[in-house]
């Protein structure tokens, strides 16, 4: 009998994970939270959004497994000393990537105008600046930062990126902490956002980081995507920016609290395309085999991968 | 006294280009049409959408350019037998690449829906299938068709293309000619088409191309995206097509008749997103100076490049 799994999906709905993880190894036994008939059994969690309760009394837990890439939900809870492993995977990667490249696109391609265009029957080419003339600004530069990175840079963008500790990637001009963040900014047209949340990013994008986005450039003015957390936006902030021109547009996939209420102004805001944290989603189907090929290779002795450091909180 | 140019824009503003062609090369004259005070002293034509006549008597006429990469506007005409040359640039490859992957996206991401959920404040994550489950059939795998795709296919797209003459492109499927029309469409989820306007393309997009799509594939329904011409569509069968859900959507940056009639319906058809001939736009100061060093090089005694086979009619 292998050591089992013990799956705790918080508010997803844990069939989407059963299926797929059965799919992939019939012989790992899944029991579902707070469905555990052998608590001895367990050795791997696989968690996202659940109490810290949900994995105490396992006296045999070996590692955690985020199921996304984000381990915000993980990284506060009072959790048993045990390896935090998180989400990297091509397929979550990809569908990052595709968010990003498709709102950075449609700021710059200035589809908003377009379609008010297209309501008023207005048959009017408006003028385009070319890729190049555009600077965008990744904060993050991370395993989906830098994918983002590689595609926007083929389209021809002028791409920087931001991170805690410094880092060289091809084509993309890096800039790094504190002091680095002031002229990263300065050149920034289109701020995309993929930090973690985190002590140090919190409210990150407050006032002072939307007024120091570059306003000489292409664009009528500078836009954010937030495809990140949303935390790390200070949302008061971000609406005062949104109302009084400082941002010329966001795309917000995250918000502080999710589902976000109804009778928030983000909802009709004009200068506002939202995504319901649709950004990329964990596809348990693409994502439950290498979770389950991380075990056995763990099992075989080889040592875990993607690891959360939770000094760093990510 | 060089040679002079004569610059013949049609619909287009001439101050457009008459400055970028002066900041290129001052010493190069340029008349602007109809105002040609030496009509031997004229050796080249840059055109878009003029009559023939703005070519007539010109005794020493050597190359025609076409200010676009259609030439649709040209061939047609009763010109001089001199060579045509049209515009292949990678500032208009790369705005029409950014084109086509933004719509490809925009469809495939379901941006429509979001944007009526957002309407109505609706929080809830539609399911997405990975861009690997998503077949994207480009028409036309010539200078823009080719680097479409190769975005595409990095974006993780399944890519399949068609051409007249048989292609092989690294990552995509080809296919070629009127036998390979009907596998082709019948593995295509999203049709991006960038054919030139041709007695042999004229019209190809009808009821019978559009019932030939898969409807076997992870979208809802099969797109198509319109970024050729106009003419290449036969717009009842389009309407059609879109009314009774034989396609799910459409991109259509190009019509039979431009500007679009106030009075057409598809501004108001809810599955179609409308540009107005924008997808790629000819900007003189991009372009300016590559069509210069055309001509310098061609007094120099190099052969012209991008030339227009007049038989083929593109
Ligand atoms: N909306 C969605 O659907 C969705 C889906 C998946 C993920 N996400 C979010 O995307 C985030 C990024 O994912 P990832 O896989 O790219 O993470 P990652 O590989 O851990 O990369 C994180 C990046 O952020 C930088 N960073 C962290 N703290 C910083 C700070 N205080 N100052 C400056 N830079 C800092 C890191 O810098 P170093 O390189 O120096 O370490 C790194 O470049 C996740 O944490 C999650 O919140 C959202
Ligand atoms: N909407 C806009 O803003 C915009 C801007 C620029 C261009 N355009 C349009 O885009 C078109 C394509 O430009 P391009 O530079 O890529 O042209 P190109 O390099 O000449 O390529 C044309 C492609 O179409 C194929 N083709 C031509 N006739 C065909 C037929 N009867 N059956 C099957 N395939 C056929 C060609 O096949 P072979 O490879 O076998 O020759 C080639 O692959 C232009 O002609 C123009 O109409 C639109």
């Amino acid at each position: 009998m292998k050591p089992a799994i013990l799956l705790a999906t918080g508010p997803w709905n844990p069939k989407l994970w059963e299926g797929p993880l059965a799919a992939a190894d019939p012989d790992r036994p899944v029991f579902t939270y707070p469905d555990v008939p052998d608590r001895a059994a367990v050795r791997y969690a696989l968690l996202w959004k659940s109490p810290a309760d949900a994995l105490a009394r396992l006296p045999n837990l070996a590692a955690i497994f985020s199921l996304g890439a984000g381990v915000d939900h993980v990284v506060g809870l009072d959790l048993p000393p045990v390896p935090i492993v998180r989400i990297v995977d091509p397929d979550l990667t990809m569908r990052m990537t595709e968010h990003v490249v498709l709102h950075v696109l449609y700021h710059h391609r200035k589809i908003p105008q377009y379609q008010e265009q297209q309501k008023k029957h207005i048959w009017r080419e408006l003028r385009q600046p070319a890729a190049n003339a555009v600077r965008v600004g990744i904060m993050g530069l991370g395993e989906l930062g830098r994918d983002a990175a590689d595609v926007l840079v083929r389209l021809g963008f002028q791409v920087s990126g931001w991170s805690r500790t410094a880092k060289a990637v091809p084509g993309v001009a890096c800039f790094a902490g504190a002091d680095g963040l002031a002229p990263f900014l300065a050149r920034t047209d289109i701020l995309v956002v993929l930090l973690p949340l985190t002590p140090g990013t919190r409210g990150i994008l407050d006032r002072r980081v939307f007024e120091g986005l570059a306003r000489d450039g292409a664009l009528p003015g500078p836009v954010v995507i937030n495809a990140g957390r949303g935390g790390l936006q200070n949302e008061a902030d971000l609406l005062a920016a949104l109302d009084d021109g400082t941002l010329a547009g966001a795309s917000l996939d995250v918000f502080v609290n999710e589902p976000l209420a109804k009778e928030s102004r983000f909802w009709d805001h004009p200068r506002v395309m939202l995504t319901p944290h649709a950004a990329a989603s964990s596809e348990a189907s693409a994502l439950a085999p290498g979770i389950l090929a991380q075990i056995e290779a763990f099992e075989r002795g080889e040592p875990l991968r993607n690891l959360v450091d939770r000094e760093r909180a990510y």
